[in-house]
C-alpha cells in the first residue's frame, strides 16, 4: 500500500468512522490520573527542573516514592523553605542508597517515610521502585508488614532483594490481570546522562511485558513522553488544553522501526508510512490539529512526545 | 554462539590481538579536532549549557555555524559582557530565521557574519547547516562566490533552498569521496525537546549515507554522543583524561536491535550479546575500564554516550 501523507488544517473535527480503537488515553490525565485508577508520583535523580507544576502535580497522585538520590533532589527543591519543605513527605524512599544524602534520609525517616534499602546491583532503582509501586498497591498486607517491623529492620525487607523476592512471591500467588491500572508518573528519566535517557525508554518495553496495568509517563520540562502501543490510540484532549498547554509532538520509532498504518489528528496525518531513525523518517515537529481528538495506529509500539507549555501547564493543571 | 558478560578489573591493559579494527577514534579529539581535517562547531537553538568550556572549544574549530536561534543563544552567553561577545564572532548564521532575534542578527551581520537565509520548509536548520559546512570546505570558490554578494543578495544564495542546490552541484560535480573528514560539533541538538533530540540522533544515519566524510559529535553539559559503526571501532583515549574527564558510558541501539560482537575494554565487557532497547538489554552504566583503548565491535550501527566531568574538562582541554 503506498504511503500517504496529507497537510490538514490547523484545526479540524477529526472523523472516527471506520477506525479500530484498541484504547483511549486522555492526555490530561497523563497528570492528573482518574480516581478509578491507583497512581504514583516517581521522583528519580535528577534536579526537579518543571518549577511550581511540581507542587501542583503532587496533591494528584496516591503514593509519592522517591528512587535513592530523587530525596535529595526533593529536599533541595525547598531551598531555605522549611515550612514547604515539611508538607511534602514522600511515602516511599528506595534504593541502594548511595546517592542519598544522610541528612536527608535521617530528615525523611523522622517524617514517618518508609526507607527500604536494596542494595542489588542487579537491578536499577527504577525496577527497585516499580515493584515496590507495585506492592503498595496490590498485596494486601504488604503496608501492615512494615507497619509491624521498622526502619532499623528495614522494614522488615531483605536489604539485599527482598522487595524483588516480595514481588515475584505476589505475582506467584496473585492474577495480576486482577491488578487495578496504576497510573505512574516518572520525573527526572529524561535530560540527565544520555544512557540514562535510553535506559528510561526501555522500560516502556519491560512494564509492558512485566506489569502491563502499569501506565507510565515521563514528564520533563518541555515534553509528556509515552508509549503508543501498536493497533490503534485514540489520544483526548480538551480543546482549550490543546490551545493553551500543549504544543509539537512526535512519533518516535525509537527501538526499532515500525510503521504509521493511519493517523488523524496530526497537522500531517499520514498512512501506510514507514518509519524508522535509519532512514530518517520520523514524525518529528508535527502536533495535534484534531479539535480534541487524534488517532495513531501504528504496526510497533513507538514512543510518543508531546510538546508542554510549562508555564500554561502550571496555571491551568 | 553464547552470550558472555565479564566484570573487569577497574583498570587493565586491552589486548588488541586478533581484533578486526576498521577505525580508531580518539576520544579526545571528539572535542579537539586535529589538524589535518577540518572542523566546525555548530551552535543549535538550544541554551548553551556548557560553561565556560564553551569558549575552550571555540578554538579548536576552523569554522562556527548557528543555524538560526543558535545565534540567539550565542549572544545572549554572555549575558552583559560586550567586550567578550566581540570575541566570539561566528563565521555563519543559516536557517528559515523564523527563531533568529531581529537585533541578534543586524548585531552579527554588523560584525561580518554571512547570514543566508533559507525559507524552505522541507528541510530542517541542521541540514541546511551540514550542506552549508560541506560547501565552504569542498567548493573551491563558495567563499568567493559570497563575497562577491552582499547581505542584500542573501550573499548571492538563492532564498528558498539555494544552499541544497549548491550542495548538490558540488556532490554531482566533485567525488565526495576526495572530500578531506570534517569534524562536525553540535550543541543543543540534545536535552531540548525529545522529538529534536531523535531528530538530532537519525543525523547519525542520515550523514553516514549522504556525507560519510563527517563525523558528528553531539556535546551536552552530561555526554558527548556519537555513532559506532559496525565492524570494529577503537576508542583511544590518555590515562589521565580518562580518569579526570570522562566517566560512564553507554551503547545504546536506539534505531534498532543490533549486537554486540565484542567489546575489550569495559568494566563489563560483552560477547555475542544480542542488544535491543525492546528487551531491555542495554548496556548502561558501563564505563571504560582499559587504560587507554577500549575496542567495540557491533553487528549493527549503534550510538554511544560517553559521561564527561564537565568542570575536569573545561579545565584540561
Amino acid at each position: 500500500m503506498s504511503e500517504t501523507c496529507v497537510e490538514n488544517d490547523d484545526r479540524f473535527e477529526v472523523n472516527c468512522d471506520g477506525i479500530n480503537i484498541i484504547r483511549t488515553l486522555s492526555v490530561e490525565s497523563m497528570l492528573k490520573p482518574v480516581s478509578t485508577v491507583d497512581s504514583a508520583l516517581l521522583i528519580l535523580n535528577q534536579e526537579i527542573a518543571i518549577g511550581p507544576l511540581f507542587l501542583k502535580l503532587w496533591s494528584q497522585y496516591d503514593l509519592i516514592v522517591c528512587a535513592d538520590g530523587g530525596a535529595n533532589r526533593l529536599f533541595n527543591y525547598f531551598k531555605e523553605d522549611e515550612l514547604q519543605r515539611q508538607k511534602y513527605i514522600p511515602d516511599y524512599i528506595i534504593g541502594d542508597f548511595d546517592s542519598l544524602d544522610l541528612d536527608v534520609k535521617h530528615y525523611y525517616q523522622n517524617a514517618g517515610v518508609v526507607t527500604i534499602k536494596q542494595s542489588s546491583q542487579y537491578s536499577t532503582d527504577f525496577t527497585k521502585c516499580a515493584h515496590l509501586i507495585s506492592l503498595h498497591f496490590n498485596l494486601p498486607d504488604f503496608k501492615l508488614m512494615l507497619k509491624s517491623s521498622d526502619v532499623s529492620e528495614n522494614h522488615g525487607i531483605e536489604g539485599e532483594k527482598g522487595i524483588h523476592t516480595l514481588y515475584y512471591q505476589m505475582k506467584e500467588q496473585h492474577d495480576s490481570k486482577q491488578f487495578n491500572k496504576i497510573s505512574l508518573l516518572a520525573l527526572g528519566g529524561i535530560d540527565g546522562r544520555f544512557d540514562q535517557t535510553i535506559h528510561s525508554i526501555t522500560q516502556f518495553y519491560t512494564l509492558e511485558k512485566s506489569d502491563p496495568y502499569i501506565d507510565l509517563y515521563y514528564l520533563t520540562p518541555t515534553d509528556i513522553i509515552f508509549m503508543v502501543q501498536a493497533g490503534g490510540i485514540l489520544l483526548t484532549y480538551p480543546t482549550l488544553f490543546r490551545d493553551t498547554c500543549i504544543g509539537n509532538c512526535g512519533v518516535l520509532p525509537i527501538a526499532a522501526p515500525s510503521e504509521i498504518i493511519e493517523s488523524r489528528g496530526l497537522k500531517w496525518d499520514v498512512s501506510n508510512w514507514k518509519t524508522s531513525i535509519t532512514t530518517g523518517q520520523v514524525s518529528s515537529s508535527n502536533r495535534f490539529a484534531g479539535f480534541n481528538k487524534c488517532y495513531i495506529n501504528v504496526k510497533e509500539n513507538v514512543i510518543m512526545n508531546i510538546e508542554i507549555k510549562l508555564q500554561n501547564l502550571t496555571n491551568n493543571i
